[in-house]
């Protein structure tokens, strides 16, 4: 293909995915094929010959369109969000063009610093604390998820608690990591990954409000010192995946610090609201971790992958996960002046993930961004209040942010049903959680084109497929 | 940004990057910026205010454009390539404009079912084994990069060889892994993260050719286990970083068989070859593979981020990988009809990375990717015969394939100097690595437009450097 065909190409490609947004909502928001539908539409054998891009996307229509479940539709309130935007397609365009390879300064220095840049930004932005500038000991690297974020954290955690030995001579087992009952399964699959095992993970249990209970957190990690075992990790939540639930930072990071624990603080969605200062008492004691994550993925309005993560001190890292062999041996890595990220992450080969969210943060601006997250914010306790003053349904939890979890108060069953006949509509889609032993729904704001109209169809489908269903039942 | 607007950017963005391609060659191929000169060339803050599109494409020019190494240039020839294509793009601004996220099948059935079929599809493009399909015991998914791979492949071998037990117990100090002298560091790197410890990592000498010495891995690995390790996985390479080496796979996987190992096969440039018939004889022994790994984004034109990873058995990855919180509990997944490729890596979030390689697949379609395959591995094979005609250089091993190593006979320091001083001109640039001691030239041809032209340049190039270093010299 020339430059020519594809700026012929790339338009048409561009016209169908504005065409794709601007009849999103004419699609069920979940997808209603059956295992093994769109494989066995596919032909078995790749085509021998060349296709062009008109039968190429006519096939999109065909072939992969009834299987897709479309997170970009202001109807989907499932999980947490995946929220992409026009300018963070653009950013990830440019840099499908521009196809650098980032592993280390050299091979793109601008992939590098440009990332440094933006994720100094973000510091400032969140005022998050300014030990987390590449400027300071500590730096921001950009992650495809918060769990290879976390899996980071908790290896370079592992070899500091080992001064940097378990690289060498392999773990032991006697390393504990600490999380809540609410913590998200990203960390047991790390603590999976790094050799320490599950038997050495505590889930510490939580309050009322389903924050960790740090006096619990405190005593454990007592008695797992007197059984000889080695305290070395602690993960607190700022916004559980369950139900937005927050751990109380302050308290965790003082006991970690007294008792020499990595604090990493997981706020993969909720990270986001620190834009607006009324947010940011969310973060007293942020000051005390280690590493910190927050995925733009997810509610910033930047499309996947971006997971910005941030560590207090970079040599953990650096010690960490370092190795130089001859061919990427250079002058700039020698001279100690630049950063290769490829000592920041698992991976070594890296996109310019940065530009996506350079576009996003400029086009949006600071006041622009908060302007959006402040009307998420607004939605979900609008919807608060219509789940409080209904007959049928009662809110599990307070909801601190934009995920609201309610339940109908026929029992666990109803809402189950509940969901799958509301959600087989194609209306909307939102899932479940369980929370203290009993079904929960979850309805999480946070799609960039969610207005309050699509707020308030949600919750009319749920109350409508509850009367529906009530009627079948009698 | 509505819709409408998007169309608007999004065709200048195509132009942008159509333009990009037309005029690639005028840039210096390796950026020559001092470290930070990017980073202090960006505002110190974000804006407040939104800003345009135009403003932001002006200022790429302005201040990234300087600090970009040209991966995409015809007249790139270092390290591995990492050589996109036109249609890649397009695939890749479908999965941005998509914005799914494929986590479980139920998440989006078809980023799931279109990755087995594109997968399975390249099976029988490159013979692999019938037992890597989607439809047999084993499988394949789409990692971001070749670390990533072999990371897996490390956890799980791990827990395959304890009988899954580290991962509730945490990993001991008896694991031992083996990997050649020439085997890529990501290897190093997962063997530390894994938590095996480098201590536990042997190298294994290689033979005149740079192959692994399996009878020294045979009497290692017996040596051993006499001493009460217990060896649990060897990684063998088709394609070396250094110098595109072999090791003998039949041999190595003979071995690995009767030791009760895992044997991971590392084919992340080397592999797409595979593509043609006449040089798949470098397959033979990989039915003897437990996992094997090539990466599209390196030598078959599909964009960043794109590593194909292949197991013989998915019981091994879904054992070791699968964790199952309540939120993300559903009937597809409970009815055991479907696959959750978030049980297949470290990850939980992911990308629709298939529609690029379903892109380029059906574009070029097979025989177009052959033709291409085999005119870089002939004008590397050209490139080689210069060198064996040259009085002043020499071949330092013979090219299987398309990297083709070699030195001036002035020495390592010489050599240095010449790479230095070419790369220096802009007009091109490689990279070097060391071969049994001595400092080597690496000219790898796998840029997607690189023509003949391009490669007679390097050459001359290289050529005039040497004279005019060799006069400065005498």
């Amino acid at each position: 293909m020339t430059p020519s065909q594809f700026r012929e190409e790339g338009k048409k490609m561009v016209d169908w995915i504005a065409d794709y947004y601007e009849n999103i909502e004419s699609h069920p928001v979940l997808s209603q094929v059956k295992p093994g539908e769109i494989y066995n539409n596919l032909p078995d054998a790749a085509p021998v010959k060349g296709e062009s891009v008109d039968q190429m996307l006519g096939d999109v229509y065909k072939d992969i369109f009834p299987g897709l479940t479309h997170w970009q539709s202001p109807n989907f309130f499932a999980f947490f969000p995946a929220n992409g935007s026009f300018p963070g397609i653009l950013g990830d365009m440019l840099s499908s063009g521009l196809g650098v390879q980032g592993m280390i300064w050299a091979t793109s220095p601008a992939c590098t610093e440009v990332e440094s840049k933006v994720m100094d930004w973000l510091v400032d932005m969140m005022q998050l604390p300014q030990v987390f500038k590449t400027t300071s000991e500590g730096g921001g690297v950009i992650q495809d998820s918060a769990s290879s974020s976390v899996l980071t954290a908790v290896i370079a955690a592992r070899e500091k608690a080992t001064g940097y030995t378990s690289n060498e001579e392999g773990t032991h087992n006697k390393l504990v990591a600490y999380v809540s009952t609410q913590t998200h399964s990203s960390v047991e699959k790390a603590v999976k990954i790094a050799g320490i095992g599950l038997n050495n993970l505590r889930k510490i249990e939580c309050d009322g409000n389903l924050g960790m209970n740090a006096k619990v957190l405190q005593q454990q990690i007592r008695d797992d010192k007197k059984k000889g075992y080695i305290p070395f990790f602690v993960c607190a939540t700022m916004g559980s995946t369950s139900s937005n639930a927050m751990d109380p930072l302050r308290d965790i990071g003082e006991i970690c610090h007294t008792e020499n624990c990595w604090l990493h603080v997981d706020a993969a969605m909720a990270g986001t609201a620190m834009l607006c200062p009324e947010f940011r008492y969310l973060l007293d004691g942020v000051d005390l971790a280690h590493s910190y994550c927050f995925n733009p993925h997810k509610w910033m309005f930047t499309n996947l992958d971006c997971s910005c993560f941030y560590v207090s001190d970079k040599r953990h890292l650096i010690n960490t996960f370092s190795i130089l062999p001859e061919y990427l041996k250079n002058k700039a890595t020698e001279s100690g002046a630049v950063i290769d990220y490829r000592d920041w992450h698992i991976q070594l080969g890296r996109r310019f993930r940065a530009l996506k969210l350079w576009f996003v943060i400029r086009h949006y601006g600071v006041e622009g961004l908060q302007h959006h997250i402040r009307g998420h914010v607004r939605l979900a306790q609008e919807f608060t209040q219509w789940v409080s003053q209904s007959d049928d349904f009662e809110l599990v939890v307070q909801p601190p942010l934009n995920l609201v979890c309610f339940r109908h108060k026929a029992g666990d069953d109803f809402n189950m049903k509940l969901m799958e006949a509301a959600n087989a509509t194609g209306k909307a889609y939102f899932t479940h959680t369980k929370i203290k032993g009993q079904v929960a729904l979850r309805v999480v704001i946070g799609q960039t084109n969610t207005e309050e109209k699509h707020v308030k169809a949600v919750w009319e489908l749920i109350q409508d497929t509850a009367k529906a269903l009530k009627g079948q039942h009698q």
